[in-house]
């Protein structure tokens, strides 16, 4: 029994020196002391007037006060400040949280100029503790006097908790010799399976683009990326992802779903693909980057719910953790999945390009050696083909180790 | 950071010496080395003529080959004899499966002198290995041979895979004067969220009752036990409970849900309840026992939605396994159930007396000394209260420990 330690992350995660800036968005980020000391905590980020921007969050019952308040700051129009605090997530606090969150938009805007309504809140961090306010007001000055285009790279590390890398990507794009830029970065690694939004995650291109289609360009982004991931199975409170679109480009503005918008979604697409996987790669504890495929589904949901079961079994992740080609726990995953109907004689199992389990049964030509040598690999995709429809769909996942235990056992100690 | 050792399992489980026998049913076992030299590992349990028998198998679509075969059987009439192997679950093997299984039914039935369609067969242990049909059946004579009234010790022994005590419980009722026995064992420590089934448990009773009275007294028993337990939600392959009526008590038959019904009914409820607490004291890793309550619901699914999303969150079980009133996980799992239009202003969650949460936000009297108190001990309830309906449901779990990854990493080798 040889167990795995935790993987690399991707190497070009750990360092985030070629993010790329964006015009029209500074950032600047400060160590407030919110929860330790000396600890990047704090970002303020700035938009240049007239930026637009998209948003989707936590579908969590108990979202997080800065939910509840940037929802509303973002009726009254395109926010120009967003807010992020690490090591506290102002979540299960309440009426109290809900006047903490206001309290930091008022002041952010007091320092910066403009409307409290202009500053949307972000937190993450430990639930059910009352947010430190004056740690934040203190800080406040020294984050917005740092702001920079090249604030990125901070950043990305002044928004992490239990992660153990930064996680940025960039595209350059060149639209009919028009220069276009997206950077984005992301934070999350436990309490992740994102549900119809994301992890703390922030994009900002200097492409100009309406509102309808770049709260579109959004979704479509995170459907395929942070909404296909998972550790554990537990939905954050506080989940957010936005999309900023500065408008600095000298790209002539998007205002149709043309192909210049489909480059800028791609673009998009592929950031949040990179993020996600990033986040799957810093999974808490994680040694496995783990591909769940289920093709030839009936729909959408019924493809997702195996996908899914077979990503939140702990035997099955256990399994991955021992390499262990013990594909009977796959098999029971997809056989408890609730698929009206199943006919197990349809059903294929691959492991990577190796098939387990064919009509329902053990493949003729399966070997434990051949197994095996899939299950010492670093990245495994399980693929299951129902045989009953033309649907196809997959999650991100991890393994589940000591670590993982090790790590939500003494969080908060 | 105090992490906890295995819970001491019900003490008086571990002994079993304490189990009636029950008339008209006799077991027998034997060390057959199906998987391992020298461990009790074949059962063959024999109802006398004019027995009647009731059972409720495993929902997982992946079924098995004997819970397919066992249903099989039961279509030919009532059964005479069960017959149980460890070591092998006979599961994701197909059609040799099935062959298997129905092999071991004539290799008894021959020595018993039966139809094979009389024996129903059950098997637990690993997934998609072929079954070694040659132990059971070098095994089958000393097993047959060793039949007795007082067997179930050894039976309860004899069904185990990675559980570390033997589960059984007897209750003896005095109806109007006649003696009603009830007895039973079961196994389970892993792969345990039963769906509408159970893990392998065996019930029988002295008393007579019709078929119809038999599989609804079974249904109802089950329904509150075994169905509503979890360790790590992933339902097994080959749950299957079956309730035996020899019908040699003295006590006159029942035919109808009169009072004497219910008296054995209770007791069957009774038995199921502590052979499934037995299996959770065991779970795999097991450091708690967790009653998880949820209240004042709509309804019974959306009850145990919430209590199952509460149970199976790996980040709540770690912080049990942590003995850490980390309530905002428990708040995150009751928000990420899917419960439509749930108020949080009408929640309150309890960890036992104390009450963390009211009316959606943390309580104004709660402290986290009180919390720790509570996590400190061994059994701890988790109640919610929806404050929405009148419905309430429970269910039972533990702890998510290092020892739960360590068994199921290794369970192979």
């Amino acid at each position: 029994m040889r167990f795995r330690q935790k993987i690399q992350a991707v190497p070009r995660q750990a360092e985030l020196s070629d993010l790329l800036p964006v015009a029209g968005f500074r950032l600047g980020t400060v160590c407030a002391g919110i929860r330790y000391p000396d600890r990047r905590d704090l970002v303020v980020m700035e938009l240049a007037p007239g930026s637009r921007s998209a948003a989707v969050f936590t579908q969590n019952a108990f979202c997080a006060a800065p939910v509840t308040v940037a929802r509303e700051h973002l009726q009254s129009g395109p926010p120009r400040y967003l807010l992020v605090n690490t090591g506290n997530a102002n979540a299960g606090t309440g009426a109290q949280g809900l006047l903490d969150a206001a309290r930091c938009c008022e002041l952010l805007a007091a320092g910066a100029g403009c409307e409290s309504t202009d500053v949307l809140p972000f937190s993450t961090g430990v639930i059910g503790e009352a947010l430190p306010v004056e740690p934040i007001a203190a800080g406040l000055p020294e984050a917005l006097a740092g702001l920079a285009d090249a604030g990125w790279q901070d950043a990305a590390r002044g928004i992490l908790t239990t992660d153990t890398v930064p996680k940025g990507a960039s595209r350059r794009l060149d639209i009919d010799g028009h220069t276009v830029t997206v950077t984005g970065i992301a934070k999350g690694a436990g309490m992740i399976r994102p549900d119809m939004a994301t992890m703390l995650a922030f994009i900002a291109t200097d492409a100009a683009i309406n509102n309808d289609l770049l709260q579109a360009c959004l979704e479509r982004a995170v459907a395929g990326s942070f909404n296909r991931i998972t550790v554990d199975g537990d939905t954050s409170t506080n989940d957010a992802c936005v999309l900023v679109a500065t408008g600095y480009s000298d790209l002539p503005a998007i205002t149709a779903a043309n192909g210049n918008y489909e480059r800028v979604c791609q673009a998009v697409a592929g950031i949040c693909d990179e993020l996600a996987q990033a986040i799957i790669h810093d999974g808490e504890g994680a040694t496995k980057f783990v591909t769940v495929a289920v093709e030839n589904g009936l729909s959408t949901d019924e493809c997702l719910q195996v996908a899914y079961t077979i990503a939140h079994s702990p035997l099955v992740k256990t399994a991955l953790f021992a390499s262990d080609p013990n594909w009977g726990r796959i098999l029971a995953a997809i056989g408890r999945a609730g698929i009206p109907d199943l006919d197990l004689a349809g059903v294929d199992v691959f492991l990577d390009d190796i098939c387990i389990v064919r009509h329902g049964e053990v493949a003729a030509d399966y070997t434990e050696a051949a197994g095996q040598q899939v299950m010492d690999r670093d990245e495994i995709t399980i693929r299951t083909v129902l045989g009953r429809g033309t649907v196809s769909e997959r999650v991100w996942t991890c393994d589940l180790s000591y670590d993982y235990v090790k790590i939500n056992a003494e969080y908060r100690t």
